[in-house]
């Protein structure tokens, strides 16, 4: 009905093969056929997807036409139907116009697209209110994205009874996801230090720094992931705490989604992309897969204990949102507090990696995880405490990650 | 340079006598003129705009032909421009068309608006936030308005810099406004709660009752309020305070433009609309006036007393944002405990009518503001505790104004 109000009269939806079979993508025909709205289904969606993947989905929509989408799925769903819109509306684009600098031109999105409603499945990724959509480049090895808050979707639809199917290593592992969403936008650098400030506003990058809008977000977000998380991962039938987690979901996705995420972020994209062989428990796959919310998650205890420094009160205030007694505890001390109160939310979570080495990397590795993590600019120009200069930074890199192999 | 990258090419300009001679207004002509936009400025808003000064804006607006607005003001100046904006767009519908039923049809605007940019300068209406445009129907002696988020502005440009020109009077009384919007749309009817579900979402009210998304603007709002309203109003030289109360208007704005507003404001249109000869001090007018904010706090303490069996704990987590110590107070106190921390408060913040009487209202009126508050069913269906059934309602009412003739 939606649809039909927007004057949308061609949708294309867009899922991926798990998603199809689930009832939220059975009353999504239902209600699409019942309108009378013309669409047609397109569910060769691959989780965390490559540049590859993102191509056949945009030639795909190119020869179907439509004049609206619709995303149905997790965070993967809808950032391919976020690409999708933007290459259908810029047809004669080259596909590195808008990648991200340095690895594409990064150009600003000057016109408004189709309308993209999301329905997320996961309570995870917030990718419903953000500007953002990540994949693969394979042959860069690298994780990259776009990210213009032209992009983002025109309604999110946001029902927990959607998100009830998820197994429980993805109410984990996309719960860490919600958890460093909002740790990170949190504690990034304030909207004001972010440099340099463009001439135009449309030339803002959709990561902002925090600010006291995303504060109020990321907070809130925080809060409730600390308290329903180890609730929604443990039980399946506590819907209570399920729905708790969906919203906390959305509310990370719009802090992080104008303030930005950082290092846990930019260190996850190598981490997932270099994974030596690692399979996450309750991943129904036949290939090695390290889920993103635990390739984030993984590093927290070292990061947190590394940009503490740059803002010890709000690290302090973090702690506290894990039941921490932070009334006596000293300013110096705020990292190793909020790293504690991580490992320990972690270890009780269950079935998580206690640092890179669980994962199958080892010293000799750390060269090419700071390599592949330097080009990922968009996000540590966020990093409270990290070095502009490119030397002391690889070196700064170098120890989080020899800090991350264990906690 | 944002209507530039909008495509705008001719700008109307809205604001009003007053604020054309701030500096705000100096930087408006610099910009738009050092980009080559084309503009117009209409100075004609009134304060509290009645339906024929609306009425005239629209006539000049029509008649220029903008492809794009600016207002710079408060409220009244942002909200005339939004109906500028409507009316400009549909040139053909008849001014009842868009205004709220039962005094109008409250059609739903179908059509994408033109690009509106919001500059307030006031610390109060959070109208740059909101789809609601509020004005006096002279002849049916009624406050009323048009609600539909079609209204919303495009941007709000928040500079506390712009509200520094505020006088004392001007920053208390706003900041009520924002108090009230903060009180009201935390204590709204849940979400849930509202009836009738309309049958196509483009037909939801503006005013969608209290949701979790809303709770968190407005509780943030309302403890910022308590905290900084005080000294924004007292010393014209506490910037920190003036900002935190721009920013809490926004919040507010945001909360209660989705979630609604309920008594005080429902209460306040027959108040000031029935003015019997008050002249509030501090604001520069040779005319009687009861200030927007002043004449929806003056009901407070009634309101609040009255609505808090409907959610013991809402009311007092509100007054816990006053400061109250609510760990002994039981829950059937819970509305007492937050009238007495509204009056304090108000009492604290000085020079603010201490009820009805004070603004010269006497039990003979009770009657006639009882039946301007019936219309106003917008706002009423939001308020809990209220009876559907309209001659308990009307004795409700009366037992509201009979409480709120002093505090």
């Amino acid at each position: 009905m939606d649809f039909k109000n927007m004057g949308s009269t061609r949708v294309c939806v867009v899922t991926d093969k798990n998603v199809a079979k689930l009832d939220a993508m059975r009353q999504v025909v239902e209600a699409l056929t019942r309108e009378g709205v013309d669409f047609t289904v397109y569910d060769g969606t691959m989780v965390e997807p490559k540049d590859s993947s993102i191509k056949d989905a945009i030639q795909f929509s190119k020869a179907y036409g439509p004049d609206a989408f619709l995303a149905v799925g997790g965070g993967s769903v809808i950032d391919t139907a976020k690409l999708m819109n933007l290459y259908t509306k810029f047809p004669n684009a080259d596909f590195l116009d808008f990648v991200n600098a340095p690895l594409g031109k990064g150009l600003p999105i000057t016109k408004a697209l189709y309308p993209l409603v999301a329905v997320p499945t996961t309570a995870g990724t917030g990718s419903e209110t953000t500007g953002t959509a990540i994949f693969d480049m394979v042959a860069m090895k690298a994780k990259t994205g776009i990210s213009h808050r032209g992009l983002k979707p025109t309604l999110g639809i946001c029902d927990p009874l959607n998100t009830r199917t998820m197994p429980s290593a993805v109410h984990a592992s996309s719960g860490l996801d919600v958890l460093c969403h909002s740790l990170e936008s949190w504690t990034a650098i304030p909207y004001q230090s972010r440099t340099p400030r463009p001439e135009n506003p449309i030339s803002r990058p959709a990561y902002q720094g925090a600010n006291p809008i995303s504060d109020i977000f990321s907070l809130q977000a925080l809060r409730s992931t600390a308290k329903y998380l180890p609730r929604a991962a443990k039980d399946p039938d506590d819907h209570e705490a399920q729905s708790e987690m969906l919203l906390a979901a959305t509310l990370a996705g719009v802090g992080f989604g104008n303030a930005g995420v950082h290092l846990c972020h930019g260190m996850s994209y190598p981490i997932s992309g270099q994974n030596p062989g690692y399979k996450h428990a309750g991943y129904v796959t036949d290939k090695p897969i390290i889920p993103h919310g635990v390739s984030v998650a993984v590093t927290a205890p070292a990061v947190f204990k590394f940009t503490a420094a740059s803002n010890p009160e709000r690290h302090l205030r973090a702690a506290e949102a894990f039941g921490v007694d932070i009334s006596s505890v000293k300013r110096e001390s705020a990292g190793d507090v909020l790293a504690e109160a991580l490992s320990k939310f972690l270890v009780e979570l269950g079935d998580q990696p206690r640092g890179l080495k669980a994962l199958g990397f080892g010293g000799g590795d750390i060269d090419t995880l700071v390599e592949g993590t330097l080009p990922q600019k968009r996000v540590l120009n966020l990093a409270p405490g990290l070095s502009e200069e490119v030397n002391e930074e690889r070196e700064q890199l170098r120890g989080l990650y020899e800090d991350a192999m264990a906690y």
